[in-house]
């Protein structure tokens, strides 16, 4: 449809039809009479002729349910405006993908790309044509469940995998139907809740939001994101869901954003629980004057604007939001064919196809992280194996928000040891929250004749996701204390751990000879741990967040800002520096950190000059040469410091880095370049800039490793 | 001294002298040739003909040496300025008080102004003019250690305690030499460094900053303290030290403060490895420029100055500062009398006397919160009593920055019991961190024959005040042990506690019988535990910070905004809620929360209407029957609830409290009166205002308790 026919369009629609375009429900409401419009939560009141005017859906589908749906709805809809189809299409649909947090670890933008490709693929040939991913919220806390969904701590890396994700859905062509619209989220900084605890107030500076928080939604805006998703949080005051600084000044204003705003489930009317709206009608205005064009969940959109639209003011707002959403159903095509050429058959064809799992598998491997190696692995395949733990044989490793996935397509891992053909001797399952003395004796008699121990522990699925915050991150004391027993066999104990957050592994750590961080790895999960173990692949991962040594060091991260009484001084006076008494500063694993069975060494280190000036660029390199006997990938990282700036900035930076395959005692040389643009920050007066002087810069294989060297910025 | 007359000696000096009346080093370096300026951290060099120019001085003194050095001094300096001298005496001089976080727990503004008054009486008699008290910052995290300095995590009780003791110290009649000046200190926002870590980033929106934590030193100077000190920390990317915004914009402009601002030690060449300034000359312009007076412990200005006040601009700057600096010597009449009446008979009069220690042994009572009470206490004289502990007979109860105090002045709790004349049947010293078997074994043989187990635990001294933060707030394992022994011995148990920072009681609630939170108490610390132990006197301190039930919780305060997803609201949806899944939200002991010996009954509530008018008050009552059989101080505490405002308020807030001694079976009333002033809050948009609307008030006991009614603010 053209432009010009959609403004027509717009115009000959009544109020109420318009505010059907802004309202989401369930798209079971579609299918079973019985159900709520919205959820448990709250029973709507939707009447008969309002239901062929909702404007968009979200939940459960497949394609022929979709066909029957879109059908009915558009022989009842006056215009033939077809319905939009939304999903949590988060990481994988029928092929299940690692977590984010998982695939943020392999550093590996291209893989990224690929896993929402073929996400965009299976979803869209069931019937949806949206995806509320990627989520792309900073997360400095593991206590907060959602960080699962998240890339970690790092805004860079952030940006680099929302906007990643962002072209896989919509690969550029969203007329194709095997593409999914893109939906960023949760606008903004929804992953800073205070104590971790989801849902919770934000307090943040702008300072703060400009330079940490707010490029990854920038730049999955600017890599074509048609839809974004307002949080849950209060920020700065302010619920999100109705800050007009949010989404009118910085979202329409400074970043021209054009496409749409959704609430999150409810949001709209959950600015009575805030305190910031009386009842629902102060909700709809509060949310549609801050910018929600759509609002899910809730029908204060229905209560309210039939009255507030008497306000012109107000029903121009309202015109703008139902033309973007329009326009975003034009976008994909929906127009032309409502069904964007789904079919049972075509489905059956894509989902779970063996193209996918090889992705999946893939992805597995190169999302988890080595944490300690004490030469146990890789393993030799005349080992006798025990296997033992929660995780042994359970299928639930796909990890929260995996909505459409089957346990039942599942490898396990004693799955994936058993396609390796080994010896697995016995394989014990153990529960996660308990273990008596008596299973303790079982499993020891049983585990006599075996070589090597492998631990599959972990959390439970529902300990983490949306509402899955913790005050206690160690693993269950269960777990600890089965390790503690296996340990007293004084046989090699490989732990392999399954969870969806930084824990505090300071007790694993000192008792295990190799831990293995494979979060939830998805439907392919048991053979990548299986090629891992057994040396098929070379463990690449890199850790994205930092694992804290304990939860009272929360929150801890690479790239806090300087302090006045840096601990380092504490050479020159016995106390009065930033420290904690009782543990180091140190995180007990920093981020960039992962080990791999082969050793890297850095060095032959060279730069173009010392000096950079405004248009120019300068350039460095180093050789890392694979000292190992098994080819690896090695993630090579550049930080940066800002010596002296308008504000204070981060003791370190990641500010680029390069994946480089290098085989056996083979040399390859890793350059960077750098130039003006890569040293600027948001300066508190807002203006973004540069300052002449100092720089520090850092190559390394981790934030607490690396050669150092000074470019001086000049006019 | 005239003000034109300072206006005509400033005009009259070099710009070195100028410069020295803004440098602030030790007090020994003029005792001492040996010592540095300013400490060990930095070896300054102040030429001779500067040692007679600088204008303050801090650190170590009594009468006869100030004596001494203000001659010498005043025989150098060439218009005969006087020094001017200033201590840390932050809970009492010689006789030490509770630190301040156990005297906001006695809600008493009137002791609280009283153990300053004897503060300051004590302090002028040694020669001090000035004393860097109080400490207003609010803090919600125990971890930080100089959260034993502060009045607890409320806005409300930081400012009325803050105030009551700058009238203390300066008793509103400075030219009287028995009183001190008061400096508030940390502006802005010290006690919420990131992780709990002293000198640690602060990032706090300004809406946050308004409502919570500015009102305290906005307070503080209305009481009318003539020095304020920045902070440490980096305040939303910019140091406070060089906070433009902080110390001209909101400080000199809107609050029209027209005293001294000095910078906390160190603070303006920190700003170098802060990251803002390059070197000594661009830290001292930017302090200079962003409003710092006094530079304590380095001399930037020495070295800058010279150079930068060739710019009018600056030297005006400056020309105020010094102005600002020569006022307050006249504003305490040093002009008139340098030495301020001071003599070693008055000083030796003054220190420590009879009357000042019934004040502290007061002080300490009323600051003691008992947490747990299982009919044990109070003790009857006739029992004997095993006393155990690291604070059995330990004298180091006088708590961080007591730094002229003298152990040998303490009643330890030994000595407090002895006094009572009652049967001490065996006293056994344990280390803080350290248990064995034999050492138990030993200490159970010795208590056979108690009635009574009294346990004297805690945190040692060093591990709280300033640098002294912790990742782990538990009591040490080797006293929980203790306990645990302890325990089995089937007698009850009453845990005293000496510490500096509200911990995570879990494990020691559970066994022990009774807890008594003592914090630091002071002087008369061992008298006030056996007051409280025999019923002498009846427990009134109530909590200023909740006390968390895990690390894990933190920050977990009482004034929290609404969520839009409040834990509530599980009784209608299963999971989705604001939570931690492994805890409750709420504290182990709420803000507000306190017991006695005495049972006080609320009932008879009255108001005089539920709407309020902008020009009339609303007055509300409640009976208070005490129902027990000793006498005692209840703390009746109204909070409040913006229903509905501009954005997201408190889920309490407390607004008023009223203390009233009642006897046994007596009733009293309390009654408080609303008006619209006590509503207003800042908006977000430069605005102080109130809502018309609803508003929930409560009269509780504490934060967690009360009778709740609503009141409309009409127009």
């Amino acid at each position: 449809m053209k432009k010009e026919d959609i403004k027509e369009l717009l115009s000959k629609m009544t109020l109420e039809e318009k505010i059907g375009q802004l309202t989401q429900i369930r798209t079971s409401y579609y299918y079973n009479s019985n159900t709520s419009a919205t959820g448990t939560a709250s029973k709507l009141k939707i009447t008969k002729d309002q239901k062929w005017m909702i404007g968009t859906v979200l939940g459960k589908l497949d394609a022929e349910m979709m066909s029957k749906i879109q059908k009915e709805y558009l022989s009842n809809n006056r215009f033939g405006i077809p319905l939009l189809f939304m999903q949590d299409i988060i990481h994988g649909f029928k092929t299940i993908f690692p977590i984010p947090l998982a695939l943020s670890c392999s550093w590996d933008e291209e893989l990224i790309e690929k896993t929402a490709r073929v996400a965009a693929k299976e979803g869209s040939s069931s019937g949806y044509q949206v995806t509320f991913s990627p989520m792309v919220d900073v997360v400095r806390d593991p206590r907060w469940g959602r960080v699962i969904e998240s890339f970690g701590e790092d805004t860079l890396l952030n940006s680099l995998f929302g906007a990643a994700m962002v072209r896989g859905y919509q690969n550029n062509d969203l007329k194709n139907p095997d593409t999914l619209i893109s939906c960023v989220k949760h606008f903004a900084a929804y992953g800073a809740a205070e104590g971790g605890r989801d849902y919770n107030t934000v307090d943040i500076s702008e300072c703060r939001l400009r330079n940490e928080y707010f490029p990854p939604y920038y730049e999955a805006i600017k890599a074509g994101a048609k839809l974004i998703m307002s949080s849950f949080n209060v920020l700065n005051g302010i619920p999100a869901t109705a800050n007009t600084w949010l989404l009118r000044k910085i979202l329409r204003e400074e970043w021209k954003y054009e496409g749409v705003v959704i609430s999150d489930w409810g949001g709209v009317k959950e600015l009575i629980p805030h305190g910031t709206a009386e009842n629902s009608i102060d909700a709809a205005k509060l949310s549609l004057k801050a910018g929600i064009d759509i609002e899910m969940a809730t029908t204060a959109y229905f209560e309210a604007l039939p009255k507030l639209c008497k306000d012109k003011n107000i029903e121009k707002l309202l015109d703008d939001a139902v033309e973007r959403v329009l326009l975003l159903k034009n976008e994909c095509g929906l127009f032309e064919d409502p069904y964007r050429g789904i079919s049972s058959e075509k489905e059956k064809q894509t989902l779970l196809c063996g193209d996918f799992r090889k992705i999946a598998r893939e992805a597995s491997c190169k999302s988890m992280v080595l944490l300690k190696n004490s030469k146990v692995l890789p393993l030799s395949e005349n080992k006798n194996i025990a296997l033992i733990g929660p995780y042994a044989n359970n299928p639930s490793i796909l990890g929260p928000w995996s909505l459409d996935g089957d346990i039942n397509d599942v490898i396990t891992i004693e799955q994936g040891l058993r396609n390796k053909n080994i010896n697995l001797q016995s394989v014990e399952t153990t529960s996660f929250n308990e273990i008596s003395r008596e299973k303790v004796d079982e499993i020891i008699e049983k585990t006599q004749s075996a070589d090597i121990i492998v631990l599959a522990l972990g959390e439970e699925e529902e300990k983490s996701g949306e509402a899955g915050s913790v005050s206690n991150i160690t693993l269950p004391p269960a777990q600890i204390k089965l390790l503690s027993y296996m340990k007293k066999l004084n046989k090699p104990i490989i732990v392999i751990l399954i969870n969806g957050r930084p824990l505090d592994l300071t007790n694993i750590i000192e008792e295990a000879d190799a831990v293995l961080e494979c979060w939830f790895p998805g439907t392919e999960g048991g053979n990548a741990i299986a090629d891992i173990l057994y040396g098929a692949y070379n463990p690449s991962g890199r850790l994205t967040m930092s694992f804290p040594r304990a939860v009272g060091q929360i929150p801890v991260y690479y790239n806090s800002l300087a302090t006045g009484r840096p601990k380092e001084l504490l050479k020159i006076e016995k106390r009065y520096k930033s420290q904690y008494l009782d543990i180091p500063n140190e995180p007990l694993f920093p981020f960039g950190y992962g080990l791999g069975y082969s050793q890297f060494k850095y060095d032959n280190f060279k730069i173009s000059k010392n000096e950079l000036s405004r248009k120019e660029k300068i350039s460095c390199s180093i050789d890392v040469t694979n000292n190992g006997k098994y080819t690896g990938i090695e993630t090579v990282q550049l930080y940066m410091r800002d010596k002296v700036a308008d504000i204070s900035r981060p003791v370190k930076q990641l500010i680029k880095y390069k994946q480089i395959i290098i085989n056996p005692s083979e040399t390859k040389t890793v350059e960077f370049t750098v130039n003006e643009k890569d040293l600027r920050y948001w300066n508190g007066e807002n203006q973004y800039k540069s300052d002449e002087g100092l720089f520090e810069f850092t190559i390394g294989k981790d934030s607490s490793d690396g050669i150092s060297f000074e470019v001086r910025l000049v006019s």
